[in-house]
């Protein structure tokens, strides 16, 4: 038991960066320097990782080497890799490397879905009931988990409602997806809406594992977080540096930077079995591979001390 | 009552930045710059200012138009201006103006004070005792507040443990002294320290008055004030566009910036009588009147969005 009662001792942090983090990044990474990051976290103790995107290259450069970044990880016990898995074709090439995890994503808002994925919800919804099936006919101990994007606010239809999403993760449910990632994609959610939200979820469907995945545009994402550990979630993503989600110009925050999540969890008692020192070490990888700074608190208070000492 | 069962409809929000946010930046802004930041503040319904520090000139000369500004402040019903004092010299400065309230300052930790004020805690208590009675005496319609500094955290002590912060508010009690302002000076405390040492004060303490000054150093300012709403604080320091205590480079964050804490606590439902679109507008006078960027998750959100419009 951690130091809330409800709290979990340990919570499970999934690195994204070199999924969600470089995919919107101006240069493309080279396949040597995402080893390179990905070996540093492994090395700091991340336990899970989203390595790649199984995209159409054209649609995403940034994610066309994924076939041979999945061949080329350091594969180690323990240690788990997920993949991103746009439609059929994307796990197919994903269960040839493959994954312990593949992640699908559709949005609980029909706006988002439609320009996201340019298709209704319940259209994208019939098309991964079709690559679930796949996956389990063709690799039944591969993992899957549903991300759901938009889960908490649409920058157009506003705050999603409980109903709505309590729709989506019965649909889901009812394919057999036991794992479901509720995505603040905007970084728009509050802690409120976020405890709200799982609350919900978690009411309706006891037995669904719920892991949360928050961007820090607004700020807030260390306050969406504590609402959801608050709300009993043991499983969050973060990305490395804060890379990642930002439609905008460097300097904006994007996801919450794992660094700064793992800071605040092992200073309320909670464990992570991530040595936050290493992990400074594996965000001083990066700036060099996207070319820019990053975006934690971390790494900017740093670059602040170096130069103040400059 | 708020969205939560023990959250309040309404908190009171105090705009530090012509005091702490400004102190220590290089450039010394006019005290005309600073009447129109404040003028601006009030005008978005800020009804909280603290507004200046009467320390001698020669240690802060950001604070040595305090008398001017103080007696050229705009002047409305409902609207408090707080001053800092620093001991009975001040106090007698301040008291020629007057303020609505005065704001006295300790450490919890004995190093911090030490590094601070020069002198032990002990002696800084018996300073403060002096100070009470004068203002009581002199002007007893002047409310008092105690700051204390490093209330969770000290950067060589370590956590601040909640007997000591019993101890220091027992003896601020004990002064007539009903309002303690607790701050997390170098904001490297966390929602579990920060809710454990609210309610160890609230229990000891019930008819205490408890504000928090928070900063968002390592990111964590919006989730530490999410801890203390739910330990059932009702009145927080916040800064205009991030500004303050920041003894690195501008880029590191310094205090909670008024217009993420706000913009937040609206989302949660939870009222400050604040107009967001017109708080934008005060900040957006900042950035002139100290020569550098702000720190605000909002003002970087809108500089990246008009560098990518640009």
């Amino acid at each position: 038991m951690g130091p809330n009662a409800s709290w979990p001792d340990r919570v499970l942090v999934t690195d994204v960066v070199t999924r969600d983090g470089l995919q919107d990044e101006a240069r493309t990474v080279p396949t040597a320097d995402k080893l390179a990051v990905i070996a540093a976290l492994v090395d700091a103790g991340v336990r899970s990782v989203e390595a790649a995107s199984f995209v159409h290259p054209g649609l995403v450069p940034q994610m066309a080497d994924a076939d041979e970044l999945m061949a080329r990880l350091p594969r180690c016990p323990g240690v788990r890799y997920s993949v991103l898995v746009p439609n059929r074709k994307g796990a197919e090439r994903a269960l040839a490397t493959p994954p312990h995890e593949v992640r699908l994503v559709v949005s609980a808002s029909e706006h988002h879905n439609r320009a996201n994925l340019n298709r209704s919800v319940d259209e994208s919804l019939a098309e991964l009931a079709d690559v679930v099936d796949y996956v389990r006919a063709r690799e039944p101990d591969v993992a899957i988990v549903a991300g759901l994007a938009t889960a908490f606010m649409c920058p157009v239809e506003g705050a999603v409602p409980v109903d709505r999403l309590r729709y989506m993760v019965g649909k889901l449910t009812a394919m057999g997806v036991g794992s479901v990632n509720l995505a603040d994609t905007t970084g728009s959610a509050n802690p409120v809406l976020v405890g709200t939200s799982v609350a919900a979820v978690q009411d309706t469907f006891p037995t669904v594992e719920l892991s949360l995945h928050l961007h820090d545009t607004l700020g807030r994402g260390l306050a969406n977080a504590l609402a959801g550990l608050n709300a009993g979630v043991q499983s969050f993503d973060a990305s490395l540096g804060g890379l990642g989600g930002c439609p905008f110009a460097p300097g904006a925050a994007g996801n919450v930077a794992t660094e700064d999540l793992v800071s605040m969890l092992h200073a309320m008692g909670v464990r992570t079995g991530i040595d936050p020192v290493a992990l400074a070490r594996a965000s001083d990888l990066l700036p060099a591979a996207v070319g820019h700074g990053l975006a934690s608190t971390a790494w900017r208070l740093r670059q602040s001390a170096a130069e103040a000492s400059a």
